[in-house]
């Protein structure tokens, strides 16, 4: 260690403030979250437009990673900034120069100060992720970026008793994309708190109800994902619900731990991530 | 008249047969319905789909004529084929071919042909409209296309009285675009049979419920609409919600019949048609 240089202990470095926003976002016009040289993501545009505001670049690290093509109403980043540019910076007026910068794919919905304690990744304790198929002869031009559209008839209740084979902790392996430095032997262990199909229709559901057909969502609820996890879980379920698998195959499938037993995974537009957790309820200041 | 053609009475001429369409269309991909050279309108679209998959060109006569940036989840359309043609036609095929070559944006859910007698635009009895207000502190970008962001808190129960001054039949001036070759002086008399606000919330409609904010729907029924009618009754109802406008304002402007006295035009984006009524329902076969 370089003499006189002290590590600060977290929450206590007077040098940096932590930043926290909520965001939501049509992924259908990015490349994913995260920044990639050449292209146009969520994140790139969110530096652009907060450097432009604070004079400063930050670095952003972000609860959950969306690949391309998937969305966000509440996906949760933190970035510190030089306590001496904070100090002159009014987050309701940040949030609405960025927001005027963003335009309508990308919304900030809430911004200010957190403690360093917290990380909007590592402080998260769960996330909550909604997939939308629109099931019916024809698809709904209006849905086309937020749903799948499956012509075949699904069948709900196989579909159900597919997701309720998911409850609990599993190794995820065989819906799971692996990521790069790990092996086929490593188990990628998430616990599943909630994963449930529902029909929306009736009077409430109406107003943006699809063209000739039901809207089904997906809705799961765990501890953490891995990469194209819901996606992969979405295309075997509905693989259940086609008759093509039987729910008793998912349990059958995660012992497997192999990617070739589960179907293709679910196009992207389909998926949201809708809410991220934290001690003291979603999204709350953990100070 | 020429020597030798005879004018063959309505539904009875040999040569052509009448098809009918049924559509839905994200609007913000178009400048309109209405054909207009150099533009990418609805009519363009399709007639370019029908007559590669046709081999015939054909002119399209539709229920309503949809602004840019208005969409529609059942749009009627007809046409008429040489027999010669049409008599070669696999309605079905036609419609998944055309769907080809439509892509995402429109979607024909329904095609064959209907007697020389119906016509998409005079044999409908009326039609319906919907429109979205999505009314919270931020916008929301998975409805970006399909909602009007009005962050100021609206009064829905206003709102409801003013729309239930339009109910029963009125001179629409104050709220129309004037037709070309119509003079300030001509009445414009159509026939509401319902006109709606309501709040989209609880279990049911929380599967698409906007970011941070209540979903209002506008729903309104009536024999035939005037150009900008939906829309310039939104903006006036959305002033009563904000309280710049009293309910009672309504039939004062109605009674006026001056343009000026009403609000500006809701945005089209918020605006879609959501049926056309035909005797014998909703876009049945008249036949």
């Amino acid at each position: 260690m370089t003499a006189g240089v002290v590590p600060l202990a977290e929450g206590t470095n007077p040098e940096v403030v932590r930043w926290r926003l909520r965001l939501a976002y049509d992924g259908s016009r990015f490349r994913g979250f995260a920044t990639q040289s050449g292209q146009v993501t969520v994140a790139g545009a969110l530096c652009e437009a907060l450097s432009l505001v604070t004079r400063v670049d930050v670095a952003l690290t972000c609860a959950g990673r969306t690949d391309a093509g998937v969305h966000a109403l509440d996906q949760v980043v933190h970035f510190d900034l030089p306590t001496s540019v904070a100090s002159g910076l009014d987050p309701a007026a940040v949030m609405r120069s960025c927001n005027r910068q963003l335009g309508p794919s990308i919304v900030i919905r809430e911004a200010g100060p957190v403690p360093l304690s917290f990380s909007a990744r590592r402080s998260a304790t769960g996330r909550r992720y909604r997939y939308l198929v629109v099931n019916g002869p024809t698809s709904d031009p209006l849905l086309a970026h937020l749903a799948w559209h499956v012509t075949e008839p699904l069948d709900v209740r196989t579909m159900s008793a597919a997701a309720d084979a998911i409850l609990g902790e599993h190794d995820f392996r065989a819906f799971c994309r692996r990521a790069p430095g790990t092996t086929a032997d490593d188990p990628i262990v998430r616990r599943v708190l909630d994963a449930r199909w529902s029909r929306v229709d009736g009077p409430k559901g109406k107003a943006l109800l699809p063209v000739d057909g039901n809207l089904l969502t997906f809705e799961i609820d765990a501890n953490a994902f891995c990469h194209q996890m819901v996606r992969s879980l979405v295309g075997t379920f509905v693989d259940v619900g086609r008759g093509k698998k039987r729910p008793s195959d998912i349990i059958w499938i995660l012992r497997s731990a192999d990617r070739q037993q589960a179907s293709q995974p679910a196009p992207p537009g389909g998926l949201t991530l809708m809410a991220v957790h934290y001690e003291g309820g979603p999204a709350c200041s953990p100070g």
